[in-house]
């Protein structure tokens, strides 16, 4: 593991997703960009001293030469940090898995692209809230056609947690997330934005092509935007709406999305993520765990008998797990099942880059449609 | 009562607002534009054959010679019908309450406020979603301040009953509302995305300044619009999204308002009427009708104990009977209180028809943002 | 309408009811036992002076003699003052609709029964819950055999507008409802629990057998239980558990029942009353008004498109209007349709008082079951 | 780990439990009755062969004499196979961590706490629901005083996965636990209303001091109660119901619970468990982890930020760390924090025990009421 180490948050999430299934053991780490921080972060997670690393190239360096080495390398580090320890454990032949949004630049994330077709090596990007089974039953849905041909998708990820000037309050979390240096050039719209980005095309199926955003930095003193509300347009002619949100004083982790087709609309709310309702102007039927027909996806993705909750972590943990078995597949030269691949990727990442670029070109323009490029 | 005849929707809606609190009793109409409908329908409604009418010149030209005429008008008919009857009681000295949009066209409903002017006389627009009581509670805590400064508003509106071509199913209520000879220039925008800026504007105090719109007829065949995206910016700076739509398949009458300020949130729901949250960074409050302290305004607009469920119906009775009190308070030469006074009027209406010129203006724009006038 | 003067609220409730679908008007009134609040309530009302009456016996001697008399009797005085109205209105040839518990004692009850077999008058009672169309949605899908043999039911009635000792705070609900004269032997399982009881034989058609109760009163210095949990014993041998309550701080009026059978099970809540939730190991399905297909008794009590709350008031409205339709249609010796007879009548009132007394018989016995009786 | 092999469903939970905060590592078991199964299964687990062992005393005996010995035994088991696991492991100076109910008998309950304080070892049950941290803000609640002296607690936990016979149909969960042989002398109440029963205790501090119990066997063909509702009494003059199902046909596990005191009252839901309402007749407030002030207790059973779920598995995982912990400083010769020592031992296996003793002797009984034993 790369990033993580005291005071993170999304580390100890990795870390938490790896073990719940028992199938990824954490064998050594450099955990932060300060030695002692990594050393001392490496003995709270009870790894040998000489498997605690000053940083990321010695790891790499060093891994490649033992017997026991690290199959996968997982980086959970500030956005600016992704391209550098990725590309070094791509061409050094280790597996990678990798917070979002996937690099710092498009131009990283294309980069990362080309050495993945020439190493032929996994590549997993934690867009978690795809890792819900609610969330795969909604996918299955959509591509089963009982919706019809879909018309407007309406995604929203309100938070409220910066509605005051937090980074300037000591709160790490929101230090590196409102600076650009560190986080890009977007604040809300790359590190919850794609998610609601990635989460609309994953259930859907299909790919924005233009959009119309109006963004906002609402908290005096702040570098990157806190609050965007997206117009869109899909390659299929449905029209929608994305908004995102940090200031939305009172809401915790909102993500939420709506898809209306000709014949029948879903709902889907990550705050309750075991239920997911599919309506028409006839029916009201809620699709719960391991209640009645599922699609294959969204069982394999459970663990649990119904009525036993599953939350943030399990879903995360099926991001681990299908990447986890698609690489122990490919190690022993098998296949691995579409449901083992069920797990997003650099393409992922290379569209979420795009949609960055997208929203603040679009924010900056006074015209109001902008082109969304493909891959 | 002009209009709401056998087969209509909202005239039947009118006449039991208006008999809820019994304070308004139903003496005569002008049901229909086919005489015998007209007749047919006064007779169901046990009104004597000579207040029967046969249309609203004859009711009017009549009433105002009775000694025991009617006091007040009520329009329900649809919306290019709603000027001429509207101007004609005014002139014959009949207070006004008329169904939304106020008129067919901006010119007409500025008019109609020249008219009021001269007369005097009271006119209610019955923006029904305004009159129930955890909106009011909801405007009172923006007033309040315990918000902060608002930031953000999200008002959305969806509808699913128009996701097929209705209006050529023989369903009145569809056929007149996607005609343009009888709606005007928008569907869904007037219709409904008309309630949805007049509640956002209750409610936040705010007015509208700009906005960007990306309308949509989904359903082939249909004449006007059946689905809108909008991005407001309020005269505070606040920005905003609404969205209407009446191809949202599964959705039922799914208003609902999520207000951010600076110092907390609200959301409203206007399936769950009785319920509003208050939430913030650090606490999550219910307000519900008679549960603890609430606005007066919220408490003269309640009938019932807490959790005896007011809905609809109620809501619309609001405005009839703050309408009728502030009405029978100026005959009897009386201030009417500003609880009674609480209800739409023509500046709502001119309101609602600027921001239906607005959208469609925007959408047939290529720029980002349209001018919304002020009236 | 005998009761229901000024300060009053279930009077305003009957008046509000009966007059939501302009089939029943008010003619006259002796609205309280004390002649000059009984005038100035007619007066509010907005009575001829001469059909304000000072007390029911004056009422129903007059009335009967005037060409315009009144057809039906409502009467929403407290308990203990049911039977002598009714009775003498049923004398006198007027229909009746009363508040329930239908009387004082079980033996008026069934005085009253009597003299409605010999009269062939109609009767109507109250328990405005059994209004609801989800509610009879449920009666018609245990009916319909898809729940399979009722095995469970658990019905429950919470309030907590009682845990401070209200009837010495001038609180006039509390005084009469906590007071054995005015109350009979049981506070809250006779105000309350009868409800509870009544939509469970409602909604499964079964009828209780046996029973197990012990209730309690929590506040200091009150006369009267006020709280009550029961096991129930059916008459299909089926079990249920009914709790009521008025101490159960926080809660509002949070009637809910749930019906268990051998293929599915119901839940139905009445503070979100346009929700019913049929579900069984493999689906999970809501029924909503004017949302599919829906029982023909769910239609017709049903005035509004989908998403358009009804709530209490519609719910109480649907037993008067029809009660009105079911007199309306024999006066005119006509045979009413079983959606018009679909109201409570004197054996709901019956089942009540055998409720009432079994309770407290059980709750003073050491025996676990105690029979209750057939009517 | 001792039992838990393929097939069973706690094992896991457990196992995930366990790792899921990285303070517990699996190194040993003997996960089936059968030696075959035991291997494969402990091979899945990536288990060392000679780790692998083919019953617990071969586990036990061998691991004693490890240099790199386990520290705890963690007892999967069904319920006949609790206590000569656990006796042999604390015998042998192991810590034991077992599932619920604590032992086959109340008898072997009683020894089993006699050898823990000879001992002096520490023993955790896993009632994995005390384990979520609004249970544990609830017990909170409670303790301060803001809900006044607790009056009534309704506590519930249908589910309706045994609507039918499945232990006929080859589902293994359902065999054992509808087998007197090896679940003891009740079903449901055995399985989930120890559940209920120790939820109802933790949550309040109270203890059950007599109860009247009916229970039921709707599914024909089943040898134990699937059914059971309890009248209860409390030592503070409380009064509750319990209600245990498990034919309640569409409930997955919806263990709730309310509780209400003189001034408020809670309510609790497993299926949302990141959701506690408290309210009065004059609040209603929300609490939510991570949002407001919370308990200490709530705090630290917390991992994410608001709005990210946790659900059952955290709640277990809870169990498991708070046991670790607590072992851990004990090995180290430290006295645990309050919060460390927060897990269920010893005594509320025996509570269970007489809980299940009591119902079934009050099931049988004619009279009322039945006094439940203190330990």
């Amino acid at each position: 593991m790369i990033g993580g180490g005291q005071g993170a948050f999304i580390g100890a999430v990795h870390r938490t997703a790896a073990a719940i299934d028992g199938e990824i053991e954490l064998v050594c780490g450099a955990f932060s960009s300060t030695p002692e921080k990594a050393r001392a972060s490496g003995r709270e997670l009870m790894l040998p001293e000489d498997r605690c690393y000053e940083n990321y190239r010695e790891m790499i360096r060093k891994e490649v030469y033992r017997m026991d080495k690290m199959d996968v390398v997982s980086i959970v580090t500030p956005n600016h940090m992704h391209f550098g320890p990725a590309k070094m454990a791509l061409e050094n032949g280790f597996h990678v898995i990798c917070d979002k949004p996937v690099t710092f630049t498009l131009a990283e994330a294309r980069k990362l692209k080309d050495i993945l077709e020439q190493t032929g090596l996994t590549f997993a990007l934690t867009h978690n809230y795809t890792g819900y089974p609610m969330v795969k039953q909604a996918r299955h849905l959509v591509q089963s056609g009982v919706l019809g041909r879909i018309r407007k998708v309406v995604v929203e990820y309100p938070q409220g947690w910066l509605a005051f000037l937090e980074e300037k309050r000591g709160y790490k979390q929101a230090e590196w997330r409102t600076d650009p240096k560190r986080s890009g050039i977007a604040g809300a719209v790359g590190d919850i934005g794609t998610h609601a980005e990635n989460l609309a095309e994953y259930i859907t199926g299909l790919k924005i092509t233009e959009l119309c955003a109006d963004i906002s930095t609402f908290v005096e003193g702040r570098l990157l935007d806190d609050d965007a509300s997206v117009l869109l347009k899909f390659d299929n002619g449905a029209k929608g709406i994305l908004y995102c949100s940090q200031i939305a004083n009172g809401e915790e982790n909102a993500l939420r999305i709506r898809v209306y087709g000709e014949l029948g609309g879903l709902d889907w709310r990550q705050e309750e993520p075991n239920t997911l309702a599919h309506k028409s102007q006839t029916f009201h039927h809620i699709y719960r765990p391991n209640v009645g027909d599922l699609s294959p996806f969204a069982k394999a993705n459970t663990r649990l008998p119904n009525g036993h909750p599953e939350g943030y972590l399990e879903a995360f943990a099926n991001i681990y797990r299908n990447f986890a078995r698609t690489v122990r597949k490919r190690m022993k030269g098998e296949e691995p099942t579409e449901i083992e691949l069920d797990f997003p990727g650099i393409d992922d990442g290379i569209r979420g880059m795009l949609f960055v670029e997208s929203v603040i070109a679009s924010a900056k323009s006074k015209s109001k449609w902008v082109k969304f490029k493909k891959i």
